[in-house]
């Protein structure tokens, strides 16, 4: 389970005034704090800015891995500003993302073949997003042949069902969840990836409904997500379901987790 | 899903304190509390009594239902002391538990013909408690059929497939996982029960493990559970995963149990 840590995103007030202020200091802690936490990946979003965004994407890019080894998820909807940010980027970066559109395929698709990143693909396309578990694959699996016709590669290449709030349909997470297992199960190789907040709108106690949602994610096959790491029991639900589907021997990583305090 | 409280067992040092004494206050308000945190039915055991089990497990079911108004789990492997205490109870009890051992099916069988309870039956025979998951669905699959055959309503079977503790088999909660399912969708009309404390045995914060195990097997259909229902977590994770399982139109058992305190 990969886990991409969300903190660093300018539509969060601190982080955008952190940026516009350029205080590193600040920024470089929370993604420290992040990767503490047991971020595997560090969103780095500053799209409000608009035509400043390139700018502060590619300084985002440099100061946070000034601080921590670890890849980023560079997330702009904007081709531009990504080969930008890709050039400075040290190591295998994510781009956060891609749609089914027309439009954003051929975009992107020029620097997606030249640098080998991963990239998050949004189950969506020139119709908008689908919300049946049908248009939801068959909009999927469209966009994951046009990537692998063009010589992506399987393994870069992860699909975000779009869940959508269960606040607004009862039937949306099951929906969400029978894709995740469809594409595991129809492309293997490929993965399958979250933006965990969104299942939550509209409700109190967002961060229970996450919590419980990521459990029933992982065992349909998601093996990426991003989420606020500072959630512990967020993280020690992950760790705790990794470990009961059996890819934990000798529960070592639950052990080892609850030695050091992290759950 | 069907929640049964497993707090008045007598292997507990004060509840057996409270049965010996006959201190109806005490075990009535551990009967009131379960049912206020959630219980649908309420489990009784003397079994550690032996030959004073019967006398105690009929003050119990007396007991108990002057209290609340919800069906008990009588748990007891003795047939002689469910029917002395099945003369007691009032509505339809759920007999804790036979097993596919060729005697336990055999003595239990009449009272089940004639009462029309609904029994918990263990996957465990007379070569003992099956391992894989081609065992344990035989060993399930043979208990239905003997029961059906012998005019048992599946409605009225719960399955247990003996989860075994994750700590001594990191496969183990998978595979019951996997017998949950198989049991459920091979004879629809049949439930699942499961002790979900046994997961978690041998490991350090064993409530996170059960929290976790039981949304991951309310997923693969779990319909029964024994559980603590004071463990607030693991009520409030069984509520939301019926929530996001797209059993709570508008979420209002969500909401609900958010507005009175409950989560």
């Amino acid at each position: 389970m990969l886990v991409v840590g969300e903190k660093i995103n300018a539509s969060r007030k601190k982080i955008a005034q952190a940026i516009e202020e350029k205080d590193a200091y600040f920024i470089q802690k929370e993604a420290r704090a992040q990767v503490e936490a047991g971020a595997d990946h560090i969103d780095v979003n500053a799209a409000p800015f608009m035509e400043k965004e390139g700018e502060y994407l590619q300084w985002l890019v440099r100061i946070v891995q000034e601080a921590v080894n670890k890849p980023l998820c560079i997330d702009t909807p904007n081709p531009n500003a990504a080969v930008a940010a890709l050039k400075l980027h040290k190591g295998k970066a994510m781009i956060n993302s891609i749609t089914g559109e027309k439009e954003s395929i051929s975009s992107f698709l020029p620097l997606l073949k030249e640098v080998g990143c991963s990239v998050v693909a949004l189950c969506q396309d020139d119709m908008g997003i689908p919300l049946t578990l049908e248009d939801k694959v068959r909009v999927a699996s469209r966009v994951i042949e046009d990537l692998v016709g063009e010589g992506i590669d399987l393994n870069n290449i992860y699909i975000d069902p779009l869940v959508q709030p269960i606040s607004t349909d009862s039937e949306s997470v099951a929906i969400a969840l029978d894709t995740i297992e469809e594409i595991m199960s129809r492309y293997p190789g490929v993965h399958t990836i979250c933006g965990v907040s969104n299942v939550s709108f509209g409700l109190p106690l967002r961060r229970q409904i996450n919590q419980t949602f990521i459990v029933l994610a992982m065992q349909r096959g998601l093996d990426a997500a991003i989420v606020d790491p500072f959630d512990r029991q967020l993280m020690a639900n992950i760790l705790t379901t990794r470990t009961l589907l059996g890819n934990d021997e000798y529960c070592l990583n639950y052990i080892d987790a609850y030695r050091r305090g992290k759950i």
